[in-house]
């Protein structure tokens, strides 16, 4: 490795001349500044800045996925970084408390002076949710009409020349479909697997009907729901009944791409699986610490605001709201469970399958 | 103070032959032992004292606000131990990674052991509730039928009991209505504040006009909120139009209640205001930390079931949704912001009324 | 308040064409791009931005007691913003865990780089430990020695002109001082208090010197600690021993304004104290949050380079862990315990003082 | 799986009636109840639950290393075990902020009513050490006079026998001795890597002497460092070195399990070595959060004590502190990145080995 060959300065290799002039309270533009809008700007400021951050990971995760195969050692890497971006989640879930010490006056005090900057205008937010697979068919009703209409002409541009290219969902997607474990011959599995689910709804409605604590209201929703299900399962296996659940939107992922998914989770303790695991599990916190965000945020943006108007003139915390329960991109993997089997009643896979499944050089052999 | 008596020793101190001894996984029982399920009874006998600790709390809280006078002195000690709570809120908030830990999997392996049991028969939590102030009238729709249908006569008869006490709800509001601070009589501060606010929503109704970017279809709704906040407004100050907008859910606290507590909030600042303010910032907080718990752990169920059902046979986590939103106490409080002024905007004290919320003795007069 | 004149747009109030372009690895320079020296970058970035946020407010605090008097209203915005310097002290405190995504072996692949670049050479770090009252006098050796000498000339200068300002201690030292609640003259406050405290440390020798299971050498050592505290609580009433121990390191706050802070903490209670108690509780915990800070990042920095030598050439976490303990500044308010009595042995303030405390108009009188 | 044949009731399942009906507060035997001490019984027996989780965990974990061979599958279980420990310990380490809510002053209110128990008295922390490895000869010295002091006889020869059963460290360090990856014969792998590393410590020691900020007294030092380093790289390959530096302490692993833990270090993106990488892993953070556990509830011992001897006779926080940075177990893991080389540097696998460590059967062959 090269040594360098300029001394390095903290505080000019982190461009600090740039970062910390960068902070220009619009309330002291009017002769009026108000104390708390420095922790307005820093705390956005901070934001973007692992926003960056998670895109530079994204980005990496992405270029891998295009390429006609990933090796193994390369899942490694992706995990450590879809890992990497759950950390800074969790750090962004918290910050949420830092702004939240700035009081409902306080805001008041330079709300007024944004007019109409918002949030919405965030590029690289948007650049996140289009890359994971957050694009506008997928959007919330509210946001087709208004996902762009706050942002500049150059902004739009951009954000919509992203929707043209493969998000993250449709790598992943790609990648599931690829997978060649479904095709194991003279192995019933998917019959097997057939009858120990039926099985499960079955005892699940007798379950339902037999306790006698439910109302009986309750107990019909139950086995409706239990219905719901049963007609899941059977969509699973039938590819027409699949693409009607998927039109209506019960499921997103691909018939082939779910069933890769559905039997890594199945056998997720062979350690041949141990990395694809690890993958949808992250893809499953980050959709759900991106909600979690949402949400805390909807509630800190009403907490500030009652039922005023934000400075961008939306009365935010209604449509934020709204959009945590459907701006969602990995439902398939988050509602996986209920396709799932317990490990006893997993069909035994026959033992040239299981040996494929190790390494060809363990620790042990 | 007296000193013991008896030598005391850890293990006795804190009963460990009792605690440590009460975690007898049911899948152990017909031999059939789940690794797994001594993680689920711990975690949910740790809610169990902390959920006992809280109600200690709270118990204490209520037996000063249940006395005529609550003295200045009292309010540190309430303060105290309402921010005691919080904190335990955050840890329980924290705790929903620990259970995470457990995949689908793994609870499928002993979920069918527990029927019918549910976290809806936890009396503690129930106690809680009721406590805090959400009584049987305030539930959502759903609850009303079966909040209590999972109970035991024993543990039913002893909540509907609890559901006739005053609840915290109900203290804080005889309490805010006893404040003196709004006999003002030679101030007509509330005339001022009218005024003030009349203004303000006139410039939020031109700032949505004015903003070129938004949609048409948003402005109208923008617009419509905008009057709607103005009807509040005016509803402040009308005990009739008050009345309507309470009967229909807009307002829970009552007229006088209320203005105190908007009272307090415009004038935080004042020392006499500090603990006070400090008092309402809890209850928001409470009710906020209360309703991130419901929202996690419904994530945390649909991650766990999908559209599976639940050991009590309900399919939780719709259910457990639909709660976070309705199912809260001091929305009063936290939609607070609504009819606050910046500071600036604020009428000035009269010098008589400000000394008043002074010291009498301060540190440098 | 006035309208703003120009609209505002998201990404130019925030200046993120300076903050997004800011990240510059060096290791690219060299045509050896490491995907994960942008984290290094975008972690310090936001460490400085997040100091920034702390030396405005802390900047915001000192304004206040540089005047000649603190009044009570004023007292409520500075511990409001010393709790929002805790709030952002423990995301920083979080903000460990993303750093510690990065492996050693990662972190290797631009190390040489960036020599002689140190974490020591952050202005804005320095400038926070300056203004709280970590003089060069107060520093551990090694930092007296090391402290400037990794800076430019221009840097140096700053601090060192730094240095000659009043720091937050010695502004909160002053006003302790200035505090007239000790001349209660018909009260023998200080008597009471030596008395009970002399019958407390009586009654903890008896304690050790009765409980079987401690070891003899183990039981020495904690009487000659008791005999310690004794001597400590006998300087606290005598001029010239609290000089002798503060010579020694024993107390750093003088005599006068520790005398103020132990009677505020002991009665806390009286809602006079409240924001003062608060105040002083502040300090404790930004005190004991830069410590755990410090901890964490030796702990991080010991995983990251092992005994390896640091980018700036030193061989950091064993000196970085030295300065926890040592380079502390509020101890005296952390090792307050020590002096404390049980509420039920404080003696009981005379009425006519009691009443001062409380306030003229208080809600229920 | 069998169905359940009782019915299951929340509060019989979770034993509610022992768990909650195990706090009896000392000082309401004395007819002067602290209202504070059901929090310190709390907030204890929820540590005595969380402990008896880990050491369920651990019982499992060490069950499998018990065995002669452990298999790829194996290691999916531990870790997933070894994670939540990581995710408990997490959690631990928060609930410090709850007992933080105690003041000085309220624990004064009942301490005397304790003694003389002692934290100290933990069977299950002490079983939980001595279970990680931390057994009598691994002890501060303090410790080994004391460790046993203060038990009872049972729970005194309880722990003694458990001293003598293998410990994680030991049942780990016979693991990585097993492994088969170092008889690479016709791969003269250390001999590169011994080549790499001299470089390497040339160039540090290069580095430190080029910087000119460095003072003179700091640079020995550093050159110092660097010569202690470079005797741990050459005992790493020399037996009679490395017998010498485990007798003065500087290494506790046998050398053939370091060479081994290096060797996975250094490889760790290989897809065979993911499993065995996140094993080190996971006890690096274990310990980790073991030691910051120590070093913050040493400070809330301070905080809330001062030099005040604790309920069993002990100065707390002084014994406490110096546990933290002595009592750790896997330090040759925390310490590793002294002998990891960049990726760059690293030797590269011939082919024929590289082969054995991807997968027989991977997703893309």
């Amino acid at each position: 490795m090269q040594k360098n060959t300029t001394p390095c300065y903290y505080g000019d290799y982190l461009q600090l001349d740039k970062i910390l002039t960068a902070q220009a309270p619009e309330s002291a533009k009017y002769a009026n500044e108000a104390h708390d809008e420095t922790l307005f700007i820093v705390v956005h400021q901070v934001y973007e800045l692992w926003f960056k951050q998670i895109l530079h990971e994204l980005k990496a995760v992405m270029a891998v996925f295009a390429e006609a195969e990933v090796k193994d050692q390369q899942l490694t890497g992706i995990v450590h970084k879809l890992k990497r971006v759950i950390s800074i989640q969790q750090l962004l879930n918290q910050q949420i408390a830092v702004i939240e010490t700035m009081t409902p006056q306080d805001f008041m005090s330079f709300r007024d002076y944004l007019v109409p900057a918002s949030g919405f205008q965030s590029v690289q937010f948007k650049m996140l949710e289009i890359g994971l697979g957050l694009k506008s068919e997928y959007r919330i009703d509210f946001d087709k009409n208004s996902f762009y209409s706050r942002l500049n002409e150059k902004d739009r541009h951009f954000l919509e020349a992203l929707e043209t290219e493969p998000s993250l969902f449709e790598r992943i997607e790609k990648w599931l479909e690829r997978m060649p474990f479904l095709q194991l011959d003279d192995f019933s599995f998917w019959q097997m697997y057939q009858n120990a689910t039926e099985q499960m709804l079955d005892e699940d409605a007798s379950t339902v009907s037999g306790i006698e604590q439910i109302a009986e209201q309750e107990r019909q929703l139950q086995l409706a729901e239990i219905e719901r299900t049963r007609a899941k399962f059977a969509a699973l296996l039938d590819k027409d009944k699949y693409q009607e659940l998927q039109t209506d939107g019960s499921f997103r992922l691909s018939q082939r791409a779910m069933l890769s998914a559905l039997f890594i989770s199945l056998y997720q303790e062979e350690p041949v699986f141990n990395l694809p695991f690890q993958l949808l599990t992250c893809l499953t916190e980050i959709d759900e610490n991106l909600t979690i965000w949402r949400y805390k945020h909807a509630m800190m943006v009403q907490r500030m605001l009652g039922t005023k108007i934000g400075t961008g003139g939306s009365s935010g915390h209604d449509y934020l709201k709204r959009t945590t329960e459907k701006n969602r991109i990995f439902t398939d993997l988050f509602n996986m469970a209920t396709f799932l089997l317990p490990k006893s009643d997993l069909p035994v896979l026959p033992e040239q399958i299981k040996r494929k499944l190790g390494f060809y050089f363990g620790p042990e052999r």
